[in-house]
């Protein structure tokens, strides 16, 4: 089983960590999801919902590592610290998933230099300032690029979880989990309604 | 402030609950969320999420009662001691919104009687089992009577609950929300690709 590390802060945004969640905790015999947090403990989403988490030291070297976005990402991307050890967590990780705003604090850590990502098209021109020298997409529903998938905003987040899960395991599968939660997968990472400088 | 109360259980299914939340939550102003479980303290869900959750008993009369589906569901159907609690909640809340087999506990609490309503389609026959005098409908994404509001499973709860804004808030409220969270809303409440029997 691999391991599908989600790290969680205080002020994440709810769909962005939870919408992929849905995804692959579908694959049961796949992946075990274990949820983080820098210190451990209760941290909560900007809509509410307190989650219990694990100290991120503990995660292991070789998984999968989500980082979903939000408000807390706003300060986020200025905490030395944190964004430290989020570059050690991206190193030692063998894929890094970022929905949203997540993709300015991974492109704080310059991991995502010369790599095509995208993210929230609301806020592309703070996450693309973060670090200018990242190859961003102002038009993508999500990039892969290496071990790293970047999502646009929040809900995007699915359909890019579903894309990874097509990627590694065919597109029958995401399918077929569609098909389990009754979702309308936009399969075409191009198609982006919400595409920057519209 | 309306309250809007989440019912969860160990067992729920993360989507059917979170896909709501992050479209209710966008509505600061106009609703408080708030998460309950019988007993309070930690649920988790299927997908191993754990929340921190207030006892049910704490949830006030005149607030809106959101129940999510999962395989929870399958023991608390048969929990009459919960059951006969859901009743008194959805007796007392103003509106009553559930999600895939969320139906088929609301459903065995008699509260729906004659009431037009749907659920999950993979699980269709076993939710319309527990009370066959509701007026199940096969193909809906989701279904609106009177003070119930019932979707398909799992994603379809995201379409209802932005059917829920449209309704009391306008369709350019929805709307709204819908380019806020980057979603391409699936507007029309008949259209269900997942339809029961096909």
């Amino acid at each position: 089983m691999k391991k599908f590390n989600i790290l969680l802060f205080d002020g994440f945004e709810t769909l962005d960590a939870f919408g992929p969640v849905e995804i692959i905790g579908r694959l049961k015999e796949e992946y075990k999801l274990n949820y983080y947090s820098r210190h451990g403990g209760i941290v909560t989403s900007t809509q509410g919902v307190a989650v219990a988490t694990q100290k991120a030291e503990a995660i292991e070297a070789g998984g999968i590592l989500l980082v979903p976005g939000g408000m807390g990402t706003r300060q986020l991307v200025c905490d030395n610290e944190f964004i430290a050890m989020l570059k050690i967590l991206g190193e030692e990780s063998e894929f890094v998933l970022t929905v949203c705003t997540g993709s300015a604090l991974l492109a704080k850590t310059g991991l995502l230099k010369d790599v095509k990502a995208t993210s929230n098209k609301r806020a592309f021109g703070w996450a693309a300032s973060v670090d200018e020298e990242v190859n961003w997409q102002a038009k993508a529903r999500w990039v892969e690029d290496g071990k790293y998938f970047t999502s646009s905003g929040i809900s995007a987040g699915m359909d890019m979880a579903l894309g990874f899960v097509a990627r590694f395991h065919g597109e029958d599968t995401a399918d077929k989990i569609c098909f389990e939660i009754e979702y309308i997968w936009n399969k075409d990472k191009n198609y982006d309604p919400f595409r920057a400088g519209q």
